[in-house]
């Protein structure tokens, strides 16, 4: 299983219009994709799927890769086991996922047998039917698991209700694009709100004593938007327990940043029982995740 | 300093011919640059050197990426640092480079004051030259250490010299290009012996009770030489010497494997002094780069 996630070519159905695709990662540096198109739309988002050689299928939305079938593990994992066994077991039985309507995140958290509730709230309706379509490995074990709940609506909307419902959750992860932070971007991207200081206010409400998780793209050679966040986080959280930790996603190119609040004491020490089913996440991973380059520490603790 | 680093294009002081130069990450993968080509020839080796308004300057040798100027540190700051703290402090004292003609690693070894004696190896006699003329910054913070003496000779044939002189290191770093192990290459890479179970018979004699420490490759998304030289390694060395770590070098995308023979106990705590002048490594750093994802291990340790 492991030797066939590296260095080793994909076998293609051949379906689709073969394209060279390019993704701008920064200035005159791009990522280039040899591939079949085999969907896309527009819309309140643009979507497209790729299926290349070597990474598989490739889901953009605005011209962003946002994973590939052959490592959406390690993003998903990172995402999830760091937060989970951050909190002493047990600790974690109702979840909140704004964005994340690839289902990839609650395929990870539902592993937890203590979990009680998984709600997905994602702005766009295609996602899911689009993974279940292309990508139905990103679905959970169950993929009717009765502790799963997909709600299509804008996640800011859906908290601020929650605040006024009085809801707690013991834990919410942000999964979602990249916001447009620091750039003149043509396309609004709808994550933007999920990454203001209203957005965490609120969340703080509805999350009081929890753990709150974001993904923060990757600071060396994409937006830097690691450094906004983490401002935001410090005002809006306890400045003590705000952690920061990364995870290499070898599409992304560079780490990737995570940012995450948590009540608990030392989460970089794992507090559960170890998930068999993992393929990148396990209790050494854990600890070396939230040993951060010293560039970037300089960046986040001047 | 570490905010110029990240996520910001450099300035191009418009030499050379603008040119897109793409580099096979793997099968239908592409990094591609948009860069002028300030520097190309050929010889033993095909050499390249971009300027990119992102990466700055480049260097490629038979096509392949080995530094930017944006972020060599990183991985000569892998390469040297991990070996030479995970000895006992002032341990190493007489250090041989095999490769590094770019002076990148020497650099950091020069920076313990208990170094003796440093010796860079290097088939290829323009490399030095180009580094003086492009890339300064990697030349030693006293370019003219008299601790420090370049050769210019094949590695395999000097280390069989020193073997018969009865010479002995403290460390062998061999910082090479990728090997060409496992594919049909048109260009037979010099470094291709160093990889070889003769080699490091030989390095056995000449660092009997020392550390040896190779560059490995990105095993994810390229040639999947590690798991090759980690069975080299346990043939030659002790088993229970061998360690595998890991650096995010951004420039090459996903995670850089590194190998080392480390007799001395506990390499993943560090036992010097840290040193002031990296803006990668510190001990934390140091620790959590022996942190492998799960599906490394699975490979390497079956």
């Amino acid at each position: 299983m492991a030797r066939e996630i590296m260095a080793k070519a994909l076998p293609s159905e051949g379906k689709g219009v073969k394209v060279f695709y390019g993704e701008f990662v920064n200035e005159d540096y791009v990522f280039g994709y040899i591939s079949r198109l085999i969907y896309g739309e527009s819309g309140i988002q643009n979507i497209y799927i790729l299926e290349n050689k070597f990474w598989g299928r490739m889901l953009f939305i605005n011209n962003n890769l946002q994973f590939t079938s052959r490592d959406e593990f390690i993003y998903h994992e990172s995402l999830v086991h760091i937060p989970m066994q951050s909190a002493p077991e047990g600790k974690i039985k109702r979840v909140l996922i704004c964005g994340g309507g690839d289902y990839g995140a609650a395929r990870e958290v539902l592993k937890y047998p203590y979990v009680e509730e998984v709600i997905i709230v994602d702005i766009d309706p295609r996602i899911p039917k689009l993974i279940e379509e292309y990508f139905p490995e990103l679905l959970p074990e169950n993929p009717r698991d009765p502790r799963l709940t997909l709600i299509t609506e804008d996640a800011y909307v859906l908290v601020d209700k929650y605040v006024k419902e009085g809801q707690i959750f013991d834990m919410v992860i942000v999964d979602s694009t990249d916001p447009d932070i620091g750039e003149a971007e043509k396309i609004q991207e709808l994550s933007h709100a999920l990454f203001g200081i209203d957005f965490h206010q609120k969340l703080l409400k509805i999350c009081p004593s929890g753990i709150v998780v974001q993904q923060c793209g990757t600071p060396f050679t994409m937006k830097n938007i690691l450094l906004g966040v983490y401002k935001i986080y410090q005002e809006v959280y306890s400045p003590k327990e705000i952690y920061v930790y990364r995870a290499n996603i070898p599409s992304f190119g560079s780490d990737n940043a995570f940012i995450m609040r948590c009540p608990f004491r030392d989460p970089h020490i794992p507090k559960g029982k170890e998930i068999a089913s993992t393929l990148y996440y396990d209790f050494s991973v854990h600890t070396g995740s939230f040993a951060l380059p010293k560039f970037w520490k300089e960046i986040l603790y001047p």
